[in-house]
């Protein structure tokens, strides 16, 4: 991208790009974003956040011979050059730095059954194309399995970890799920698990779920996941009085035990101030006594009823087996997940269990969507 | 709490207290938080959320001699007997189980100076009573020091042990801070830094912050802390326009480094739904280029800085200097940090950090403050 031309205002300089779209760059925003203001191997900004004067002018306006806007300012005859292609990036139309992927999927039942969104382990453990279009499916779909994954104990840490960090939890790094005679959680027992959240008493909930299946040769266990978000708008279209409901009541979640007491009040389907979603947080099993009005405990217990329908309807929800070998991945904060109760009299079933933040799921699609050297990007001066 | 009688209706039971105080509860509230519907050890719902008709009523409700109230449903027959002092302490009143400590009590310099928030470590790990006060003198200011721990290299881990589970890093559990040649991030320089919070890029900002002072025989180098709950109250009396600029306008803060992309986009100062605080989010260094409506962005700046003259003027900003053995401990989505650039020619000066989680932090004091058993609290059912 280069500049065609530019003229000075008041307080703003317009810029005109040989595509013949023009921008505006505030004086004041442009001294603040010099690039001599950010450290060159830190990238962080080390300006003095009051050493900019509101009211800052230039003193000259020019374009460099490669093309760069160079300014001088009146103030203290500090001399801004700024790259071309970087002022049209970072120019203020909505970037939308978080949504660096394709846009989300919404899935029923019936889609996943004609197209799994499926990977291989050894090609995302050994390809960062095959890594990288692996994180994008799981980015529109919320959900894949990873086949081939070695059934040694703790290899779900080798796939989370070429992600990112995996995350710490009350159970470490990476948990067991198998049936225990006296389990400090249900998920340790045969019990079916209706469709849910991982973590929804946290403030966060949990980001990434990856389970990781060892061996299954137990009868029953089949498991299952929903599209949270499907769920929601079909409730929207529905009942829209319950969707209102459910999108702005915020109830407790809590989990209580000898050591911990944790809790978080949401909302069940959340929804920022541009109407997407951000999150369903869906968790019967810790759900605590509503604490609401007076007025609104009928009508909650008869949305919540609705939603529970629509997640369990077989419209939404896809049941699978997991091979020995298979890893689900969900997005946590989107997808719930379940299974039904098993036997273990005839052959075990063992699964292991890790976290990954969304903060680092994000980090590694961005770093491995890069088109040039990131402090290019943010372009950076290099001494 | 005894219950002094109460009275069955279409929908309801209102049950009158032996204080004279009401309560009126539904049917269906009830028999989803029969105890029985909770599973004795792990405590988690074990009730399928459909398992309940929203028109459910009794057959017959009773108070037993015991002062429980016994309620027998029509539907199947099932017998809930709830426990008179859960049924109190449950009832729909908002019960805040958030604010489990004091309110808060916001601060300035002087305050600080008159009274300074601090514990001695070996009080704090030998003894419970001891510990809870810590805690609730870090939820009422968001600040404190602790004296006396180890100058042993990670002691930090102990003392944040003594919370709940450290949290896990880009940079490990804990870290250094310290004089490095060719920093990674401008903290491990011996620069000046202004007041600011850490994690300001993640979408979770770090909860606590523990840095701990194993040796400071620097030059300069002081600490200065700032209530930033504080500093909005004072930009909101002062110059409300720019509060509300500050509250309302998503900014997009981000660390880029050679495998990292991290970003959050949020306010700088973070308020619910009843006005409440929920956080400040400052950074400077992480601060990227605005990308806001083209009216906003002078608007903004005037507001930023105006913030920061607050945040910087020595009415707020409390300075003291660390001694070997001091540990500073803040809310970091509340109290801003900071400290002057020092020289490390004649001395050295060394400090470790590691981070805690809010959920941990409010978990521990939850679990101190308890009254009874949470089992009781809970009403399980033991068999």
């Amino acid at each position: 991208m280069n500049i065609q031309r530019f003229s000075r205002h008041d307080k703003v300089v317009h810029i005109e790009w040989n595509n013949g779209t023009t921008n505006v760059f505030h004086y004041v925003w442009l001294r603040y974003n010099c690039p001599t203001a950010r450290d060159p191997i830190t990238t962080e900004c080390i300006l003095d956040a009051l050493s900019i004067p509101l009211d800052i002018t230039p003193s000259a306006v020019t374009v460099s011979s490669d093309g760069a806007l160079v300014i001088e300012w009146s103030s203290d005859g500090h001399e801004s050059r700024y790259d071309a292609f970087w002022l049209y990036r970072n120019a203020y139309a909505p970037k939308n730095v978080e949504n660096v992927s394709p846009p989300l999927t919404l899935w029923t039942a019936e889609t996943m059954s004609e197209h799994l969104p499926q990977a291989d382990f050894h090609e995302v453990m050994d390809d960062d194309n095959a890594l990288l279009s692996w994180l994008q499916l799981i980015h529109r779909y919320g959900f894949t399995l990873i086949r081939n994954v070695p059934t040694e104990p703790r290899s779900v840490l080798r796939l989370a970890g070429r992600v990112g960090a995996v995350a710490q939890s009350n159970f470490g790094d990476v948990f067991d799920v198998l049936s225990e005679p006296e389990p400090e959680c249900i998920a340790y027992s045969s019990r079916k698990l209706f469709a849910h959240m991982d973590g929804a008493h946290r403030e966060l909930q949990c980001g990434l779920q990856f389970l990781h299946c060892l061996v299954n040769e137990a009868v029953g266990g089949e498991a299952f996941v929903v599209d949270g978000f499907a769920a929601a708008e079909e409730l929207k279209r529905t009942y829209p009085d319950d969707y209102e409901l459910l999108s702005t009541t915020r109830v407790l979640f809590r989990y209580q035990g000898e050591d911990t007491d944790i809790s978080a009040k949401a909302p069940i389907i959340g929804v920022d101030g541009s109407g997407r979603y951000t999150e369903i947080r869906y968790s019967h099993s810790l759900l605590y006594p509503l604490d609401i009005d007076h007025d609104l405990v009928e009508p909650f217990y008869r949305a919540y009823q609705q939603f529970t329908r629509i997640v369990r309807d077989s419209r939404f929800e896809f049941q699978f087996r997991f091979q020995a070998g298979d890893c689900e991945l969900t997005n946590n904060r989107r997808v719930l997940h379940g299974r039904e109760s098993y036997e273990v009299e005839f052959g075990r079933r063992h699964l292991q269990c890790c976290y990954l933040d969304t903060d680092e799921f994000l980090s590694r699609i961005r770093v491995l969507s890069r088109d040039t050297d990131y402090r290019d990007q943010m372009s950076i001066v290099r001494r």
